[in-house]
């Protein structure tokens, strides 16, 4: 009686941000401090680290939301369940709806209130709500329709991740380099073989020291007055505890599931940096004293950035539709799910096609 | 097996708006029109409908969460257990924190994860993350932890309905007078006798044409190249819609918990509007071809306001103090929850203490 995931859909925003269009801007490190290198070699570290050469932003017309509804239709068209059968819409996102050169997030009614409105759904027993759940919020959310599957109180669930980074970003800060937007769903179904699915599920909240490694924060640049809020981080202490206990919920989750390690054919981890990801997944082989294989993260980062909730479904639909090259997945193929973000907050799934 | 409500808490802000505070405001209705009734006449039919005198704001040093972590400090004393038990901290605001005099909502990190960190807990698996589910949210919050326990995947949450909606009305528009601030906390666990706790709930979205009967829009005085927006709504159109169908999903709720109406001794209602909360109940008790019973709705909107999703659990925390007149709730007492707010979303629970 696992729940299964009948289908996926994604919205890829149109406008591409590439990294020469960060050659002009005004960067500040903290407390204003100008940086000694020029932005070609802020830019070139920055690709190297993150493995970021583009990213999306979405466009002026459109919201968070208008974009989850675009890949909503398509998760529930490639389903092909009815929606007026789904029992709980579940919306992962950190910021609301934003409207372009606004600033403030919008959340009433809820996102997915909205998604559902937008898809002309009519069933009052289709109940909708957003949750926040920094980047894991996504797979939070395939976690909650679950339990819900598990107690009997839902059989289909759409579960979305869609955020728009782009908004929230402060135009003097390097990291703005990293940020995307982007939009994902799946449809969640109860299964009824209990060899498919969800196999185990992890989630941790590390909150005592780490609460702010990722928050909201004014300018680098001081501008008298201006009291803007944007996202912020502490890069280096993200990436340190990223390392220490990201490989420890996979191992969990791995542990849960009753699989062995070498039966995981692709780990699929939120994009956000592509060294800290490649070193999450290499301590994780370490912890089972094996070789990381060849080819066992697909990315999309390069090409998308980190689009927060985003990354991890879009992945997963970019694959099931064989635009990743070299990583299809097929019937009987195991896969974990991962992720780390603010709160700090992780989770692992261990899922089986 | 049942999930029980172990301690309650909540957080009544220190700063008290009587209506006469509202006397010198400069209220205009749609499209910056003037009325041409006084505000002593404005205010006076105000109380008429609503009930409410006075309403709460919170402290200017403080933020939602803030507010949210002394309740929640409160509900955990009383339950007894150790803090280091909990498995969820589920939240529900709608507007994240608001500082005073700031426009910007902050959910990073969620506000979950910032009464974790308040409350000084260690333990990684208390997972914690936010829900937006308009007014009912908090009710929400308990339904879905319910689903925790019901599933195995928890048996203690902490689960918090926070609000300061003082930080996002608009000053311009009458309904201002109906919002207020306040915290909401309590502690819900596995229980080991299936006729006592959650004996039933129901839980409805309606988006169709309902969506945005409460929404997040700009000011009713319009000021050249201002935008920012404040809660704002329709209110005939939610009375209508509220007296249509909140009472359906109450008896929905009735109906699946075994129990008769008479054995509902109280029914603790979000604290919108008296009149509606009234005709309300009226109606759902002659759904059941009963009278409504004298008392059987313990009211604290009179001095508190609408704190959106801090009414239920406020008032369930002011009647297990004693501090609501006539309303002892005894071992054995059969109690209905119920909420109705933006989404438009709806929600029922009948719990047995």
């Amino acid at each position: 009686m696992n729940s299964i995931i009948t289908g996926t859909g994604s919205y890829i925003p149109k406008i591409i941000k590439k990294n020469s269009d960060f050659l002009n801007k005004e960067f500040y490190g903290d407390k204003n401090k100008s940086f000694e290198a020029s932005n070609e070699v802020i830019i070139e570290k920055f690709k190297g680290i993150t493995g970021i050469e583009e990213r999306r932003y979405l466009e002026s017309n459109l919201q968070n939301s208008d974009a989850a509804a675009i890949a909503s239709k398509k998760a529930i068209e490639k389903s092909g369940i009815n929606p007026e059968e789904i029992d709980q819409i579940i919306y992962a996102h950190n910021f609301g709806d934003i409207r372009y050169n606004d600033s403030q997030s919008d959340m009433v009614p809820s996102l997915a209130s909205r998604v559902k409105h937008l898809l002309r759904i009519k069933n009052p027993n289709c109940v909708c709500y957003d949750i926040i759940f920094g980047c894991p919020g996504w797979l939070q959310g395939i976690i909650q329709a679950d339990n819900f599957i598990q107690a009997s109180n839902a059989k289909k669930c759409l579960v979305i991740g869609a955020e728009t980074l782009s908004r929230v970003v402060d135009p003097h800060d390097r990291d703005s380099m990293i940020y995307s937007d982007g939009a994902g769903a799946c449809i969640l179904e109860k299964g009824n073989d209990t060899n498919k699915g969800i196999l185990s599920h992890a989630s941790q909240s590390y909150t005592f020291d780490e609460a702010n490694y990722l928050f909201f924060g004014e300018s680098n640049k001081i501008i008298p007055n201006i009291s803007t809020r944007y996202i912020k981080m502490y890069g280096r202490k993200i990436y340190e505890f990223a390392l220490n206990y990201v490989p420890d919920a996979m191992q969990l989750a791995l542990d849960k599931s009753g699989l062995q390690i070498g039966q995981i054919k692709k780990i699929l981890i939120h994009q956000a940096n592509e060294k800290m990801d490649e070193a999450i997944i290499n301590r994780f082989y370490k912890l089972n004293k094996t070789q990381t294989p060849s080819g066992v993260m697909p990315m999309s980062i390069q090409k998308l950035g980190n689009s927060s909730v985003a990354t991890v479904p879009t992945l997963l639909d970019l694959i099931l539709n064989n635009k990743i090259a070299d990583n299809e997945l097929n019937d009987g193929d195991a896969v974990m799910f991962a992720s780390v973000g603010a709160g700090m907050n992780i989770n692992a799934v261990v899922y089986k096609f």
